[in-house]
């Protein structure tokens, strides 16, 4: 079983052993990833990444992925192909010879 | 090689080509995170989930998805381990028979 | 008239030309403001604060004071009121001998 | 003096006294915005609306209002004029006519 499957697969047993699913509509899912990332954030809050504590981004990285792992699967997205996906469209968007060392936003390229 | 593992490489891959690792340092990616989940967020905005337009959905959460591996990456954490060392510790403080059915806040249970 | 119910005044002025109401329930105003905070963040992402575009902050820092002053007007909040009894309650998270000098969260104090 | 600079005078020296002007540099404040409208969001997730607790919604609201304060004091932007121009060139994005009754995003109208 993939790596992705079965942390999918624990997640899914988490909630349903709480009776959670009728709370997580894709809408509040997404929610969650939007409040789990900010709490990510706020370990680099007035600080510089070195200054993070790693036990903290660890755990707050996970709760992002959770809720992210929770949301694919409720569009039965196959995480693997969407994120293989999206670099394909990216590449297009930020070809090498015009991105290459720069920041800048594809439309200002 | 796991999914994780290739997902990973590719994107590292496609970032080392651009020569963006100078600007991938953790905070910033952790802002990353928040910029797309934000963005994911804005396809449920003034709708309810079934009104969201699926494709749409599916890059956005796989920006969320990139970030997030690309984070975990920094700090060489096992995605996989992280999830389920965080389902655990979830379990502890969500035990089944307070937490059944409800979408109380730990601290309120 | 006050500045911040001149400010208000016109928000929905400009809400309800077109018919906007019907979409502004509270929960969908929360998103909007991390929406548009999200954006103002981006302004900022691989960035030192001195680098991003004024302009730009500028417009995205005012799509989050509009969304908060139309929340703050559907609960009927007075916004001068709201934010000085905060800071009055963070007066004693935050007593000045504890917190002077440090960015540490008032549960690290 | 208007309600804007009475609350913003108030910030400041709530911050000053603290010293933490040191830490309040643009970015961060961008950072802080978006934490405390991940709280506000997070008083609405797994609800509806209506199920929101008003005392909470109050004083997260709060807080956001506090840092876009301190931005735009940082950038000595006047807010009332930023939030007016804003809703000007919204209305070009938006004109009447088409935008009336619809929560279409402007490149969709």
């Amino acid at each position: 079983m993939s790596d992705i499957k079965k942390i999918t697969d624990k997640l899914i047993e988490f909630r349903n052993e709480r009776d959670w699913e009728q709370f997580h509509n894709p809408k509040d899912l997404a929610l969650a990833i939007n409040i789990e990332s900010s709490e990510l954030l706020e370990e680099f809050l007035w600080k510089k990444s070195e200054d993070a504590k790693i036990e903290k981004v660890k755990e707050e990285l996970a709760d992002v992925f959770a809720y992210a792992f929770l949301l694919a699967d409720k569009y039965d997205f196959d995480v693997k192909k969407i994120v293989l996906d999206k670099i394909k469209s990216n590449g297009e968007k930020y070809p090498i010879d015009k991105a290459k060392g720069t920041a800048k936003k594809y439309n200002d390229l």
